[in-house]
């Protein structure tokens, strides 16, 4: 059972993975090279090589586990949390642990071989976004569960490991992420004070100011972030206030997909397909408490965040949590919002 | 002017080199060649190829930016901030920002061509140690500077580029770093509930336990933190309470040079030279405000991280700021403890 510990002057939560143990001469450089088609674990007509499905969008009358779905759900062949056993709080000493009780799925995104979310139809990403939404759903019914993370590992430079068929990860979390709590906290600050949400007044600047931004369509924007922590670091925003990704509509999850499609399409032709890494950033799971009223709906804004990653990250950022950019987000937006392709 | 933005929401500090401005085209992966010794700029002989010195520890006799120097400090030839001009804060909108004035300074460890400080020699590191003693009391008189950060990238994955001659680098910064604040309010926060230092108390409950502790001697411990965000994560803290890295002695550095030697040593040999990164975290200056008591030298630690680069950090970390470690601490420390040549 992995382990959960928490650093006791931070307060970060790691997670200790026991059972994959590495031994130093394990951490040699590895090539990573990717597994061919025809032995994706992924592919539709491979459904057996993955563990039992979880959730599908299936064509009528197809079976379960069978050919003829759209996005698959099934669990992580080398889960970083197991959904079975306790949360086991207890002591070490001055330190705190939990077993690492949670869930860790992938959502393969098309029956085809694809290697890039953006080769798909905006219908087809929309149906990815669905599956998005329902997983949030259905686990909320657990209340284990403070958090769920989806994110996605494009290229190996960002992480990914196996086959290149285009997917997504997500966690489960007994515990809020004390960057998602930083950022909660931020958010509420900022609407104590002006009680306006801090995302809505960034939005309204971006769309006034223009220079950082690199599209405004169908209810939604994408931005470079004043405060870009990467080179072409982008952020997808609801332009309608809301804290929750799961509240969106069909209609609103279209939109998304038309917008997200053209945005990692920009992201591709503009740096050469690069590695890059994005995160659905969406509120906690709020469970009613006696006398307890959370301001999340009104202070916090869901949105998506992808990161190129084009530097290394090195000795200062990793000792400050201060972060060097050696791309201004203006000319990042401009090159974006300019790339056409051919 | 490079200029210092701040994240609305995290509070986060970001800094846009706008004058390293980087077009899409730059970032094809670069192979990092390093300057063969004869072009090294940081080798005695050598010192006309840096601009002229800040500091040097010296033979009796030998002029500055000559050679006899066994320690030299030279301000950074690509300054990620810069000492000249004003801060001028200001705000943009809801956002804020104030340029980038600051101090990037490079400190060369020895004249010979060496590519590791574990080459030297513990009287030769020792002054090293002294080297940062210095600038960080120097810098200290200057009250635009709230923090000092030392640190050093080694080998190419952890963010080095140019000559591998071994150096370190020091960043002084008119605001605290974000991660230092948590680091010192989690600090004060059990301070303030348990009366101790958090850190003391992990040095004796890790001196008992044994089974993280890597090295104890002299009046230092060299431990494997029970919450490694990082495969092989070493910490090196003194024994006896100090906030403050520039009080140590003669003696106290000397015995540091001995453990910080070892220490590395041994991460060299159980890991085949890995790409690392070190930070010194130290207490920020301390300015006397009418009215307030800082409690920082009390409840702060000053210790010593260094971090080998083994793992990729995927979306999930900067995602959540939950990092995933495969190696527990305690086998990383075993394998380091037990780390002999030959």
């Amino acid at each position: 059972m992995p382990e959960l510990r928490k650093d006791p002057i931070i307060g970060r939560w790691v997670i200790i993975a026991t059972e994959r143990a590495k031994r130093p001469q394990e951490f040699k450089v590895s090539h990573n090279s990717q597994s061919p088609s025809q032995d994706c674990p992924f592919c539709s007509g491979h459904e057996e090589y993955t563990p039992a499905e979880i959730s599908a969008i299936r064509e009528k009358g197809a079976k379960p586990n069978g050919s003829g779905w759209q996005v698959r759900t099934v669990p992580s062949i080398v889960p970083l949390l197991y959904s079975s056993g306790e949360l086991e709080k207890r002591p070490h000493g001055i330190y705190d642990m939990m077993n690492g009780v949670g869930v860790h799925e992938v959502i393969v995104e098309s029956p085809r071989h694809i290697a890039s979310l953006d080769e798909l139809e905006p219908s087809e990403i929309s149906q990815v976004l669905e599956m998005y939404r329902q997983r949030i759903l259905d686990l909320e019914k657990d209340i284990k569960f403070k958090y769920v993370l989806i994110f996605k590992n494009h290229g190996a430079r960002s992480g990914a490991t196996g086959s290149e068929h285009s997917r997504s990860q997500l966690i489960a979390l007994p515990a809020c992420p004390k960057s998602v709590k930083g950022e909660l906290d931020g958010a509420k600050r900022y609407f104590d004070y002006k009680d306006r949400c801090v995302y809505c007044d960034m939005i309204s600047q971006e769309i006034g100011d223009k220079k950082r931004l690199i599209l405004d369509q169908d209810g939604f924007v994408a931005i470079a972030p004043f405060a870009s922590r990467f080179p072409f670091e982008t952020w997808i925003l609801p332009k309608n206030h809301s804290a929750d990704f799961s509240k969106n509509s069909d209609d609103e999850l279209y939109s998304l997909a038309k917008i997200f499609k053209e945005v990692l399409h920009k992201i591709k032709i503009t740096l050469s397909d690069p590695p890059y890494n994005y995160m659905l950033h969406i509120a906690p799971y709020r469970r009613p408490k006696p006398g307890y009223w959370s301001t999340i709906d009104q202070d916090y804004h869901w949105h998506i965040e992808i990161i190129p990653r084009l530097t290394q990250v090195a000795g200062f950022e990793w000792g400050t949590g201060f972060y060097i950019n050696p791309t201004p987000p203006e000319e990042a937006a401009k090159f974006l919002r300019e790339a056409k392709d051919g």
